[in-house]
């Protein structure tokens, strides 16, 4: 049968970070590609216990359907703990529980985004948030960023120039791919500017419990007042990704425009795995466990740069980020990353070429690097070859 | 903030079963609305156990990301049953894990559907599955339906009329609503006609293994053999629902486009979920699970078609099915279902008013009754509650 597919589909093309994760499956290859947590550092002892007493003390009610919106006491949970940490001002009817942040894109994008509509992103942005937004059939922005975040003093232009920015789009914390953090003045501008015109911030925030070393930086939630911020979390870095629960704390009113999209998008998330993870921070002190993380994840990203400042020539660049799972290299402009890719497979790494973080394309001579998910050992060894072959790129 | 949301919400509103599904969480209401599984059948002790084995043996790999298409052994698992049940020639890479069916209509739905195009269906059908397509801008023709199906001989002239059918969506085993089964001849005819005008069949079968009685027909899958049919299946009524693990059997290229859509909208299925579920296929005897839901609903059935037998007026038509989970009531036409459910709510019984149920509206005097949910005696006392409601609506 010859298949008639929607034109979408014409842009829609495989992620390079889910291919990489699909050929290094069941292979011996290190992996500093994917956003992968530390396996290891999984705790499984304590999942152990909170599974057995979720179907102890919830029984059938966990193996049920529930309602679209989520286990009621988790997204309580949540609201509490964000308003502590934030200082925010969230009930349960703010959070909609999600398969994953990713899940949250989507559901944003089938709400907001029309065809033709316009997001705007850091240059670059997390390569599966372009892939969310444009099956919507939206273009994008790539503001000018450098290592303070988007230079907000540049966008009134921008913003004077495309009328139909619908969403700004931006990870402002240790971001993804580059690692950077936007300071406080970048985020308050942002959110000034986007308020005067009307535009949605989406402020996705996976790694902002992840910080290694640095000032706290406040959410751009925590400085709107007016429903103007989005924000997604999850638990995929501090708990585990196994699970899929991740968050939307918005506005009441998004929220139940997310929920009516999300009951024809999958129902529900899976009822086990939301009363799992609340059975586990109810029985558990995840605070104590994202300490271990942070201990964990900050000698790695030490390992990382001081590996990269040994082994990596001067015109090769990359960033030291404060916190989070990535860093950014740099290469000079003739270099195309995914040309180093066969050669790092074939020594048996993976990395994930930067290219693709760029919804309009463009700097080939990048590339993301993981240091959360080898062991320092293995990191150390992978970083090296990295290196070794960007040198031998040079030759 | 005044938020400007996409067009495609003007067309979306809740689904009443969510909604109904909300308005019963924790009180003291008998449900002969959702399609619910018998809660008290879900074999928690077997769950506890294979649980407990995931983690022991797959360990962090069971809380750590995966790849998009899901689990390879369960997609094996899936493949071989189907061949063995159905007569197919499955392989693995012919299945792609979704969050339950649902989302596996909403990836459909993203790879098929272009604004304007036209999905043919039983009337009525799924009143998710409208949800789902609606969200991609299609419209919807009701196919004439009886009790044998779609009328096969009325649809060349149905589509000579309308070029844009680019997809036709069937549940023809023990259907959702009606609880009806199509004839073999029906089911030949349709892929028939399908193959000659290169229109993809979407089977959804979520309750074929539910029979009680009659015949097994076989399905439009095993008829092609040309990728013409996408069919999905689920976990959530021969196991729980609460995993959220369906699947898409499908020709391999359309099974990779799906994938690529996944990716975008939540990157994979929940991983513990997968092999919990593959756990307990390998543990346990899944078919002697399905045994026993199978007496358990075939007493339930019975019961409800001789409680409604006996309470009903004859004016008031009703199917008797020989599987799945639910019946369908037609009452006369001037009787508005959605004005009893108040009065069946204040004496405590949800039942779902049939309308919702045609995507282009109408038919306001049926309503779906699920006689899976409730145990023997509260579905007996429901359905007289509900039959008395009916009974005073006509006085």
């Amino acid at each position: 049968m010859k298949y008639q597919y929607a034109e979408r589909m014409q842009h829609l093309s495989s992620s390079d970070v889910r291919d990489l994760l699909r050929a290094t499956a069941n292979k011996d290859i290190i992996s500093i590609g994917g956003g992968l947590p530390a396996p290891e550092l999984f705790p499984i002892e304590d999942i152990k216990k909170a599974n057995e007493a979720v179907l102890d003390e919830m029984g059938a009610a966990a193996l049920q359907y529930t309602t679209t919106e989520g286990f009621l006491p988790l997204r309580k949970w949540i609201a509490d703990r964000m308003n502590r940490q934030l200082g925010t001002a969230l009930g349960p009817d703010n959070i909609l529980l999600t398969n994953g942040s990713q899940q949250a894109l989507d559901l944003a994008g089938k709400v907001f985004l029309n065809e033709g509509d316009v997001v705007l992103c850091e240059s670059p942005t997390y390569l599966s948030a372009i892939s969310a937004f444009k099956a919507y059939g939206c273009s994008f922005i790539e503001a000018p960023t450098d290592e303070y975040g988007i230079q907000v003093d540049k966008l009134e232009a921008i913003l004077d120039a495309a009328p139909h920015v619908k969403l700004i789009y931006t990870i402002p914390t240790f971001q993804n791919p580059t690692g950077i953090t936007w300071t406080k003045e970048r985020r308050e501008g942002l959110v000034k500017i986007a308020k005067e015109r009307g535009i949605l911030i989406m402020e996705d925030n996976p790694y902002g419990e992840l910080r290694y070393d640095g000032e706290e930086q406040p959410t751009m939630l925590s400085m709107d007042h007016d429903g103007g911020v989005m924000y997604l979390g999850t638990f995929s870095k501090i708990f585990c990704p196994g699970y899929r629960i991740g968050w939307v704390a918005a506005n009441q009113e998004v929220i139940e425009k997310l929920v009516l999209v999300k009951q024809g998008a999958d129902l529900q998330c899976n009822t086990f795995a939301q009363m799992a993870v609340y059975k586990y921070v109810e029985m558990f002190d995840i605070d104590a466990h994202v300490a271990k993380i942070r201990e964990v994840y900050k000698r790695r990203r030490d390992l990382a740069v001081r590996t990269l400042e040994a082994a990596l020539p001067p015109n090769v660049h990359f960033t030291r980020p404060e916190g989070g799972l990535f860093l950014w290299v740099v290469l000079p402009k003739d270099i195309n990353a995914r040309h180093l890719m066969p050669k790092c497979m074939e020594r048996g790494v993976a990395f994930v070429p930067g290219g693709s973080f760029f919804p309009n394309g463009g700097m080939e001579n990048t590339m993301r690097i993981n240091f959360s998910n080898a062991q320092d050992e293995k990191l150390e060894k992978a970083l090296k070859i990295v290196a070794d072959v960007i040198k031998e790129s040079m030759k």
